[in-house]
């Protein structure tokens, strides 16, 4: 266990010693407001990427701009390891997302405060906290040794946040640059602080836009109510069909390629879910599931369908009697291992569209981007180092989970690079990503420092338990 | 008919001659911005009472303002026609409606432009548009003749869009002030330009807000999804129960006091709609009322349910994965004659907090004002003169319609004034009142003022065909 303690050690103390710069930088990177979703931020964008390359350049990696339609991938090569160490590619992102509604901010989402060590500001965590220690453990290696111990690729998108389109498009095209022995996803959490857990699978998604319209302008609910179809009702009239009232799916063959837990994943997956904890973190009953199935087997290993917006009329402060010209859904869908996302888009959209109620017109839009479910198995060389590496810095044995969330380009990283699967991260079920008061405590930015430079001294030959 | 030639000429050459004036008057009225529910306007409220007795005052009339929790009445008399003439009650509101969404107007709502002789800006019809030609024709009068043809009373409020919850609550105790032999509510329309027409019955009116609400903040859909249940779910989960697929009320009692139409009564609505126009000049099919019932019948003989807003999650550009913390409906239900406004408003709130789904939480708020729906004889002192002025200014037979909206304080102030019922106004069904670009003509202003000054000569005892 001593390159451990060294290392852990070494970077405890780059930590104590360099405190302030670290988080001067860290503040630096969070205060540009990197939302990939809106067009007014795309200058923004370009800001976050330059930044990222210059820090990336500093510690002497190669970069490349691969440019997308809406916003570049930096893909930076650190390969002085030599052919006789193997390649890690690294998955990053730099964009954020939205920060509706901002008025339930305590501060100001792109200006990063700190209290009671927990850093606040949209992205602190998804993804700039996580890219960040990958970051400082880059630094620290190559400060401590001069060189890294493996050969290290990363790619850093900036189109996460909107489906990943861009990057699982090209991922093929680029294979050669992409090749590589493992792949770590750093977009992922543990159960709990200081419980070490890998993640060995995510779910899929897809996305919809429904749009309903009606008249060609707002109408007066007491003149024309009663004459006219108003397209808040087929909304939700359309919306409603999608589920029956135990959660489960209308949508002909949307289970069909399901596979049921076994008896033994079944209970592996219960004992992980503290269902009173939960409950007091959110303040809301976590039963929302699909019946029959507990609620991390309905929330990781069951696809779901969710609405995620909706809009149509006035439902402001006071109240307006309208009919409104249109109305306005959006739609996803978690998709679990062998579904395949666009024949079940397919079905959905022609689900709906068969529910027009008379009168209205629908169109439903199936988004680009989302993917595949992806799982990797527990006795991978990648997997099997992380474990250790979390093991050796917060004790205890590595569990291994399945996230519901979902990372676009997974599926195709791990096609185009030809690599072993692992997810990893020190998110927090708490940590408010994609909502107001998104945080990340400066000590897990420590603490991921110190579980990259480790896992990556392990896959390079250094590790006590594993070589590669 | 001498004194209606006179009279007609004579507005028409006060109209040519002071063209300039009078639609500066109304500019100034309408740059105004009298939005009665929202808070940030109260101010503008006082400043638009301010304007509206300045002018009355102008002309002779004493004023009185009434204090109401939220913007003033005005209670403005001119009581010298002496006790052998009757005495007629207007009714006018000064408020206007929200302006949302702002993006879709052509021009500024509180910016009036006329465009080829249509006056564009939030209130131009409803009702400033309609208030102001009653001003211009009781100064006409006032200039020609050195008084009014009969006493007048005038109400002009201040909280009509947002349900008139205080003047409903004050007419009671201001039943002496009211006592009028007459009531007009001149905030109605025509079935088409240079149609006479005059408006018997009005549609009753409630509304609600539910809310629906989960977790404590917004969750990501992908953590989350399959663990609680959607707040968005169960909000247009409990909206869709509400009504069956061919329009019906699933609320029970909802239809019990209802009076079914006469054949007769069937035939001649049927006559007044012109279902091809209507849906070209609306942009979309008349065929969303109640099944078995024709549009005008649903339209405007029975009770309607309709959802005037939604809200929930992000539904704006590009896509946000989350499962909001809340989600909002605002719902209304149009109300005929019979029907009593609490017993309905209490079925509806019962009926949805029976469907509440398992995990989240409900409230549904019932707002004040609102009323019952009131009807008037055709064969009244005052429909009879407001007849003969419509005919006699715009020719051929008046004709007698049923109005789908609602105007909260009517049956309050027929109960309170004791007076003969009537209600009439210029309004057309395409001029996009409580919709961007709202607008109403110069020329129906000159209308209004001749068809008002000659009603109220006609009611004071000048009409060739009708006397008091």
């Amino acid at each position: 266990m001593k390159t451990f303690i060294k290392t852990q050690e070494a970077v405890g103390e780059y930590f104590s010693q360099d405190k302030e710069r670290i988080l001067k930088e860290f503040f630096d990177l969070l205060r540009i407001p990197s939302i990939s979703s809106e067009e007014e931020y795309k200058e923004d964008l370009l800001h976050c990427a330059d930044w990222v390359k210059r820090e990336v350049s500093s510690i002497g990696f190669h970069v490349d701009t691969w440019e997308m339609k809406r916003h570049p991938t930096i893909f930076a090569t650190h390969l002085h390891a030599g052919p006789d160490k193997p390649t890690l590619l690294i998955y990053n992102h730099y964009d954020v997302q939205p920060v509706d509604p901002l008025e339930e901010w305590d501060s100001p989402p792109f200006e990063p405060v700190m209290r009671d060590g927990e850093i606040y500001a949209r992205g602190a965590q998804d993804n700039k906290g996580q890219f960040f220690y990958v970051l400082q453990a880059l630094k620290f290696l190559i400060k401590r040794d001069g060189k890294l111990p493996l050969n290290v690729k990363w790619v850093i998108e900036g189109e996460e946040e909107i489906g990943s389109v861009g990057l699982s498009l090209i991922a093929q095209q680029k294979k050669k640059e992409l090749k590589a022995d493992y792949v770590v996803i750093v977009d992922v959490g543990l159960p709990a602080p200081d419980t070490p857990a890998v993640v060995l699978g995510i779910r899929g998604l897809i996305t919809f836009t429904l749009e309903v319209s009606g008249s060609n302008r707002d109408l007066h609910s007491g003149s024309h109510g009663g004459i006219v179809y108003n397209p808040n009702h087929a909304l939700i009239e359309m919306l409603a069909s999608l589920r029956d009232r135990h959660g489960r799916v209308m949508v002909p063959g949307f289970y069909d390629d399901v596979v049921e837990l076994s008896k033994e994943e079944r209970q592996q997956l219960a004992k992980q879910f503290d269902k009173k904890a939960y409950e007091e973190a959110f303040g809301t009953k976590a039963e929302g599931g699909e019946k029959d199935y507990a609620p991390l087997e309905s929330g990781r290993t069951r696809p779901t369908m969710e609405i995620n917006g909706i809009s149509g009329g006035y439902a402001g402060q006071g109240f307006k009697t309208v009919i409104p010209a249109k109305a306005c859904a959006k739609i996803s869908c978690r998709l679990v291992l062998n579904q395949n996302p666009h024949k079940i888009a397919e079905s959905v959209k022609n689900y709906l569209m068969e529910r027009v109620p008379r009168g209205v017109k629908a169109v439903v839009t199936i988004h680009e981007g989302g993917g595949e479910a992806v799982r990797s198995p527990a006795d991978s060389t990648i997997v099997k180092a992380f474990s250790q590496a979390y093991s050796e810095i917060l004790g205890g044995e590595c569990s291994y989970m399945l996230e519901g969330g979902t990372i676009g380009v997974v599926t195709e990283l791990v096609k185009a690079s030809g690599g072993e699967l692992a997810l990893v991260g020190y998110g927090l079920a708490d940590d408010r990503i994609h909502a107001p008061n998104e945080h990340f405590s400066f000590r897990r930015i420590e603490l991921g420092t110190m579980t990259m430079a480790r896992a990556m001294e392990i896959l390079g030959g250094k590790g006590d338990k594993t070589h590669h």
